[in-house]
């Protein structure tokens, strides 16, 4: 079984549901630009959620460029995280309408901390079906990054209820750092 | 004619089917965690659809990979298997939303069981265009499993009228013992 | 330029095409098979324009294969295709959910009829960025059936102010004899 | 890293975009031809939108088929350049739905702008990790043309508040130019 159609299928799944969030983002009956306001918050989680999706079919995208054999145990670890990424729309949706109230927001968080873990375990799964050359290679690098920022989402679901400006800081700065790092380091490894 | 826009094509459905399911699954307008409880019903069937889903998508990329010809009898029998699939997120938005009411059980059940069947006609059609060796191969070990899930959906049906919380178990037994199966048996084949 | 993007995008666009005209059959909310009665009419004509759309999907496949370069008319005549394919799901839901009201439905072959035009004007355009051989060997034997079709669709449009039944009689009709005609002729070819 | 998964992403995106606007052509509930004239403003705005993403579509095709790496900075320009080309729908729809108020129309040349501002720049970083022999090439004629559209964007922009109709003409004329150059330039580069 060769990666084609995994990555045919992962790529269709990331590209609706990058698309599909901005939906949400209904036109405004009234037609004059104070209308937009209320959108904000909307159009800001989506911004996030947009960034999210990204990074993870970029990191998606590198890791998949070295696999060499599919078996069924890597075929339901991908399935696993699309799952949880197919629920980013949804979460989207919840706290863009309701900005920094407490439940949505650690909802939020809760997803990406999913995704981050089950995008972990795809790699585990990957790893432990190939050899120890592979994972030298590729994963040594990002674990620490993928440990910290799992700590860094859990620290945000508790702080939603206490200091939710602070959650949201926390949700964002993951994102930033990884975005530096592909542009930045993703240029030596092609 | 070669597969690879036949394995696109189905790719993007099912992809799209995974997917917007989902926005079925509407934001609460309540911003605490108790609003969440009555999506319940169409959480669990999104992810019972997810799971059936995929399953049939790790199904069809198994099956496909030893395909050599496509014919127009193939593409006509994938395109019927597609049909069924693609009522999946209708049934399971009215089985989400009315737990376990026994017309939209019964129909889930029977949405199930067509899938079931027209993915059997694909291979039919599949093996009688190919040769017998193909036959032998491929689909000998997976046609008793397939008999008896076909079976299963069908007491599932009739029991949504009587008990719906079996009904549910008998929805759900087929696709654990199929992920099973593809976790640890597809890894020989590969 | 190669024509394998091209393919995917238009693969992209028939699958969200076939697949979310689903979404218009919304879960009713009773909960006895009754009440899936008022959605026959939604059912029957999503079921039949998810058979054009496969058949157009078969045709662009089959045409396609023999294709070496794609230029810019080429590009320009396919997204003429898929903007009145695109129109197909408004048309769909206009007319199933008003049966055989007139203008609805001489709307929906109107769609039809232009699919069929603009799938004429693609493969024109095709044969003429190419040669004489290419003509004789792929087109001709298509040129009887489209030509008749087109007609059929014409005459279709003018009875739905007269004969609606009639009409839906003239939408179906072509739809058959092609389906038929890909699955016993498209063995030949390929 | 090859640009196979950068092109299929990309045309998933575009796919998605070009197809889901029509499903804001909500069906009318009467049916009477008459009932479609409210819809023309939608449908126009459709048809505006729907030409614009072939047009990106297109470039993107052509420019993407002579590049030989994908780095990440080329990754994350082009995701960027997709965030506003998502945004399409939304303006589509709201100006759809107002035709020639100033805040929608101004709104819709604004997302015409960036995405017109983020191809550049897509091209710009393509440039810069590529030589200076691809620039020749490939880019160097389409600069005049680019700054001359960006430029038109933004007079049409202004023109929203006070001449809504020549705003509009003002959003049309880069389309009609550029397909018209697509269609009679892209045969003797292919």
């Amino acid at each position: 079984m060769t990666t084609s159609r995994l990555e045919a299928f992962t790529d269709g799944v990331l590209a609706i549901i990058i698309t599909i969030m901005v939906f949400q983002l209904k036109a405004p009956e009234e037609t004059n630009l104070e209308a937009l306001f209320p959108k904000a918050g909307v159009f800001v989680s989506y911004l996030i959620s947009f960034i999210y999706v990204g990074i993870y079919w970029n990191n998606h995208h590198f890791l998949f460029q070295y696999i060499e054999k599919v078996t069924g145990k890597i075929l339901w670890a991908n399935l696993h995280f699309l799952f949880w990424l197919s629920l980013i729309p949804f979460t989207t949706s919840w706290v863009g309408e309701n900005h920094l109230d407490d439940s949505p927001l650690a909802l939020y968080g809760f997803t990406l901390l999913m995704c981050g873990i089950s995008f972990v375990i795809l790699q585990m799964v990957i790893v432990r079906e190939h050899d120890k050359y592979f994972e030298s290679k590729i994963i040594i690098n990002l674990k620490n990054y993928q440990r910290v920022s799992l700590l860094i989402y859990s620290i945000g679901i508790l702080l939603s209820f206490y200091a939710p400006v602070v959650a949201v800081f926390f949700y964002i700065t993951p994102a930033i750092l990884k975005i530096y790092s592909q542009i930045y380091h993703q240029k030596k490894l092609l």
